[in-house]
Order: structure tokens, then C-alpha cells, then sequence
């Protein structure tokens, strides 16, 4: 029997935006399943709970049975390992992104050489569309709803302190 | 019935060296089946035959039932159209590749927006062996064996004129 | 009297594009006139005749008093001063593309202190629109309308041979 | 009655140097006026009071009637609609710095699309003459005159502890 | 007498690395004496301490007489003239840190005009060896052996907390 | 007795500039000779003759007992290890630059494990002068003496046509 090709998309997602559901949803035939999967990072503060990140994930998921949501605190590596991902898959914006990108896919490779990282393109439309914006957009009082996926709408009260 | 997931694997591969059999073996998981497609550019002059180029190709991938062997003459986009592929492949290098693989890309999914590009880096170790360097080191009578498919040897007299 | 605010925005315009046209009218209002400066290289074989590539230029900024359409086969800092220009005009795509255009404002600043090149962003729409992909999609007889400004329409038979 | 062409040319100016000078002086035949603002960060420590950088920027600019100094603590094109203007300015050293800018222009444009951003290249000698490199040289007890404004000079006891 | 030539590695070495050693021995030829020299950045919490890092780097180079360890806490150009060395020896891996190592080289020769700065590559298979990923793989309890000088072996209870 | 620490200094010197003869000179102290290799390129067609470019680079090292000017037709590591040299030495200007100059710098340390590639970096002011720039000032008749070693005078008629 072949073997379950799978794929974690990790990320803090905090929060998701339309352009990590546009990579997953472009990704999601090359896989039989794509985890996406948010790494907790306890010395990072991050500005909506994991539990949140994880509702709106399964959210905007929820219709795509091959997407799963889960969340890890060890090194991605490791979490591929135990999930049986052989891809990690990861978006890039520009040329400065891919240099940082790379670095890390170089890592993962050195540390388990039979882990692979796939990159797609962000679209030029999202190129700006990352979870920062959205947060400093916030900070300021605007309305972010249309850089978000439509099963995603931040309401007041929501930011952790 | 689930549709054939395809990608195609574009190039000149004058001659194809151990860095594109590694992208596309590396890849391969992800698809129901990739074709190597050599490009054909009339204008751009090559060292070795198509036929020699292809004959080449089939032998290196020839174990792999889900590699295919090809050429075209007409826009990328259209030729993915005509096989039914949805994914280009592609290896990266490092920034400088990014940008120009990125600009190719872009055009691409203009073109045809569900054709995705989507990028493997290649190993280290590989990073040197390009096409180009192949034929500059034969250029200087070097044998270039460890940088070719075990099942391609370049015998003297090969050469186009 | 204040002196006249002229910029030249220098290339070939083989074929101008949309591209183009946005560049120019988006810094049209800090000049007080922009010359679209053909410059004629003789070295460079070009797709589309002198004349041709001026009438389409007329035609795109024929509502505009303050642009004027002319060419020039010299140094392009012996062109600004030869028509009273102290800023030379220039699109930037991506960071490969401002290290090429930052190297010839460098020389132009070296040869002619006085003499600023002024950046401006490509749209991310327009980020493909050159004229070389214009030229590539006419040698594959695709349709290039989209990517042209609405005066400037290519017709069978217009290319040079 | 043709409307004013104002540019921003928002910063920090912690302290502001001979970079930033040359880049308004540069700039200037291009707009009416140019507004010097900065950017209220109350999340960033800054090494001299806002009063402090207000006034060097007051004195070095005073004998431009049409450069004006104030500072805002809203998001970029906000401030831009309030004081009606329609391009920020901003210098650029190298290709790094480039897409950092790039990606904030996008942002900017996105946010509010006939807001454009104007780049201008630092001089080759003053690429090194930045506020950060200004502060550490201060931190380590150095004179730092030569990179700064004739206008501006730095007593010991002004430094925010 | 012809003077000595002499060149500084200055860094954390936080904690030293094969690719720092990588580099000096490469170098040594060029040098009649490199010093590696920890720069003391009390600003900068680091994982190991002071001494520990100076005996680590004793034990690396002991057995090269023209390589010295010592630490400094002043400028790294006032460093240079204190122990008369006329260039600084650095490391790069790609663009990116290209880019950043370059704006320092810049300063230095800036405020010291003799000082000049002299890179090296890093080995493809030291890439991914830096002292942060060194720290990283430490913290998820990984061990780092291979990467690290055969001198140099990590022990249970010697971080900072 | 100890080994000559030789590097080559190759180029195509066409012709030989300031920043060339900066490079070497500020790399002369590292080694006990430097080569000045001009790489014959019979498929390059070159502005000067090569007993042209190898006059002016002897007047212009002449006074420096450890350089010495040479010419190879082979490739850059077999001239090494004929000459015994262990390092080549260039000038890098900016991040393309280096990209480019450590894609060769990898070719020739896998071809040769023992010879490294060492980087200087081009002087703020001397960023612009490359041999191309030279060429392109000649053939618009400018007069280029002061980007020339002060050895280096062009006249007319030296020029290959």
C-alpha cells in the first residue's frame, strides 16, 4: 500500500489571513493531507490565544477534509516525524523572505534528510496580507475583514492584553 | 473520479545533471505523475542533440512508471494545458535564482491562473551543478562524471558543433 | 523666475506598455514637465521601428500637455542637460531590478552631480508588464491588449523582421 | 487652481542626519512642500525627546519656506490625508533596504491608492550615516559632527537615559 | 622590519562553532597572527559565559601559536588599533548576510581608512551552523556535537539562565 | 622551510582600472605575491589587445616587487595550482555581485578543496568603475583618466575595432 503523502504548514497564524489559505488551498492536490499546524512558542507573545487560533483555523478548514488543525511545542522536524510528514510547505513573498525561508528548509533538511520544504508564491494581491498587517492595522482601529478569510472576523475584545 | 494531479518539469537539460534528477525524484511524491519537458528554443543553441537530450532522460528516470519524457515548442502555460498539468516544477538555488524563477512564475500564473509554479531548493552539494558548468568544464576537456545521473556518461564526439 | 522642474524618463519602449503609462502619470504631478525620452541605440536591434514606438507614445500622452515625446543618442546625463533635466525617471519591480537601475544612477550622479534619479514601485499587477514580455507573447501570436495602453494596438505586420 | 503638491518624508530622526538633509534637499524642487514628520512611536524608546528632534529639525531646515517639521502618531497615509498629501519620500541605501521600504510603500498604496512613494538613493559616502549608526558611536563616546547637519550638534547630558 | 600583519575575528562565538573554526584555519596563511576576539556586548545576554567561551576558543586553537583569544569592549576599529591589526576577518553565508556585513565593513572603513575587512565563504555543509542554531537545537535538548569542534562538547548545567 | 602564500588576482583588465589597482593593493599585505592574471577568452571579444592590457597593468604594479602580471588560457584552478597559488582574490561591490562572485567561488573550491576565494570590497567611490563603464565612457568620446591608474592614459586609435 502506498504511503499517506502529508504536509504540515506551520505557522503562529495570529491570526490566519486569506493569504495562508490561499498557499493550503493551492497546495492542498500535491497532498493527501495537509496539517496545518501552529507552533507554540512560549517565549513569543502572541496576540489572539491559541484556542482562537485554532477555532478560526478549523473555521475557514472545515469544508476541506483532507485539512487538519493542530498545534505543536517541539521542533518542526520532530513534529513532521511524529505526524509521518515527509513536506513542510511554506509561502514566499519576495526575495528577502525566500533567503529566510531557505535558511530554515536547510535546517530542517540537515536535521531530517528525508524532510523536503515546498515553497509556493505568494499571489501579488496578498503579498502584503501577512498576520503583522493585520495586527498593526488593529492596533490602529481599522477594519481588517477584507485581508481575512470570510469565516474570520475579529471582534473587539478579542487581542490578548 | 478524482482528476490526475500533474506537474511538469521544464528545461533544457543540455545535459541533465544529478541536481534535476534530484528535484524531480524529491518531488515525485507529490504528483500522480511529472513530465520532463524539454523546451524547445530554436533560437538558443545547444551542446547536445533533443534526441540525445531525451534519450538521456529516459534512461535516468526510466525505473519511475509516474516520469515521463517530453518536448515542446510553444509557451510553457499552453503546453501544461495541453497535458493537463496544474503544477510547473522548479529548483531554486539561491536569491538570485528566486527572483528570476519568481518573475517566470508570475507571468505563468498570469497567463493561466491555475497553473501554479512550485519550488524545491536544491541540496547544497548541488548547488554547483548547473547545465552550464557541465558543458564549461567539458569545454576545458574535464570529465564530469560525479555531477551526471549514473546512467549518463558523455563520451567524446558527442558534442554539437 | 523659478526654473523649470523637467525629468526625462529614458528607455526603448519596445513597445511602451501599461507599465509604462502608470509610471509617468503617477509622478506627472511632481514635474512640471516629463520628457519620455527614446533612447535610439543602434547596437540593439529593437522589435518595433523608431517612429513606430514615437507615434504610440504621442497617442498615449497626447491628453497630457506637460509630456513630451522625443529620442536621444547620447549619454543620458548629456541628454538632461542638452533639455534642462535634473531628474531622471525610473520603475523599480523588484530588488534584482533596483541594484540595475541603482548602479546606472550612480554612474549618471558620478558623471553629473547635479542630476537625481527618483524611484517609483511598479504596480503589483504591472510587475510582469515589461516590454520583453509584450515581445515574447507577439512571437508566440498571443493577444498582448491587456498589457497595452488603450491607444496603443500591435497589428500584423508591424514587427521588424 | 492646480492643487499643492505635498510629499511627507516621515522618520524617527533620532538623531536626524546629513543623509536625511540631503535626501529633502534633493527632493525638494519636486514637491510644493515637503512636510519632515515624526513618526510618535510610544512603543519605541527613543535616545533624544521628541522636542529635542523637533527643534534640530526646525534649525536645519529653517531656511526652506516650503519645509515644514511636524510629528504624528497615526499610520502613514492617515497623517498623509489629514495634511492632503500625496507622496511620502523616503531614501534608500541598498537592495536589502529596498524591500523593506517596498514592502511598506505596498502597504501604503493598498491602504490608500493615490498615495505614492518617491525613493531617492542615498549618496555613496553618506550610506553609512544612519541615526542608528550615529547613536551607537554616541554610546560608545565618539564625536559624531562630521555626519551630522551644521545645524545640529549633540551636548553631553541630552540623551534620554 | 617588515610590520606584522595581523587580523582580528571578532564575534560571540556564543558558542563557538565548526564554521568559526572553518574560517580561521582557512585564513591563517594570510595572517602572520589572527586574534579571535569575543566582542563583550553587556547589553547582549549571552547563553554561555565570558570565560566559558574563552576557553573553548583556547582549546580549539591551541595548537596554531599564531592564533590568540582575547575579548574587547570598545569599538571593534579602536580594537584593531589597540593590538595593531589591520584587518577584520569575517564569515559569509549568503546575500543576505553579504548585505549586512558589508554596512559594518563600510563603518569600520569609514572611521578607520587603513582597516580593512576581508571575507571568506562558508563552506555549502557550514551553511546552517551558526552559533543561534547551535543554541536553538540546545534549548529542545538536541545534541550539537557534530557541529561543533572536537575540542568543544556541551555539558548538562553550563547555560546562562 | 614555510610555503609562498600566492593568490591570483584574475580579470579581464579591459582595461585595468582604479578600483582593479585599489584591490591589489589593499590585498598585498596578506600575501607573499600577488598574480595579476588576465583570463584569455578567445570567444570574448575584448575593447584592448592583451599586450595592451598586460603593458599597463606591469607600469602599473611595477614599483611592487611582489606582484607580477600573467596570462591564462585555462581553467582559473589549474592556473592555480600551475602558479602554486592558493587563494583568488576579487573585489565584490554589492549583493548581486557577491551572489555571482560565490556561485564561482563554490565551482572552483569543489574543482579544488584547497583553494579558497577571498573577498574585498570596492571603496564607496570606486563602486561605479568597473571596465565596462570605462569602455561605454570611451565610446561616447568622454575622457576617462580619472577612473584610470594614474599609469593608464588611453589614446586614440587603441581600440580594437
Amino acid at each position: 500500500m502506498k504511503q499517506m503523502n502529508i504536509a504540515i504548514f506551520p505557522g503562529s497564524f495570529d491570526p490566519v489571513t486569506k493569504g495562508h489559505e490561499s498557499i493550503v488551498l493551492r497546495a492542498l492536490p500535491m497532498f493527501d493531507k495537509i496539517i496545518v499546524a501552529i507552533g507554540e512558542n512560549t517565549a513569543k507573545k502572541t496576540c489572539f490565544s491559541l484556542q482562537q487560533r485554532k477555532d478560526w483555523l478549523e473555521k475557514v478548514f472545515k469544508q476541506y477534509d483532507n485539512v487538519e488543525i493542530d498545534s505543536f511545542d517541539c521542533l518542526t522536524v520532530d513534529y513532521c516525524k511524529k505526524v509521518g510528514a515527509s513536506y513542510i510547505l511554506r509561502g514566499v513573498r519576495n526575495m528577502v523572505d525566500y533567503q529566510y525561508e531557505a535558511n530554515i528548509a536547510r535546517i530542517n533538511n540537515e536535521l531530517s534528510h528525508d524532510i523536503e520544504t515546498v515553497f509556493l508564491m505568494t499571489k501579488p494581491e496578498e503579498e502584503i496580507v501577512s498576520s503583522s498587517f493585520i495586527r498593526e492595522m488593529l492596533a490602529f482601529g481599522k477594519n481588517v475583514d477584507k485581508y481575512l478569510p470570510q469565516e474570520v472576523r475579529i471582534l473587539k475584545g478579542l487581542l490578548n492584553k
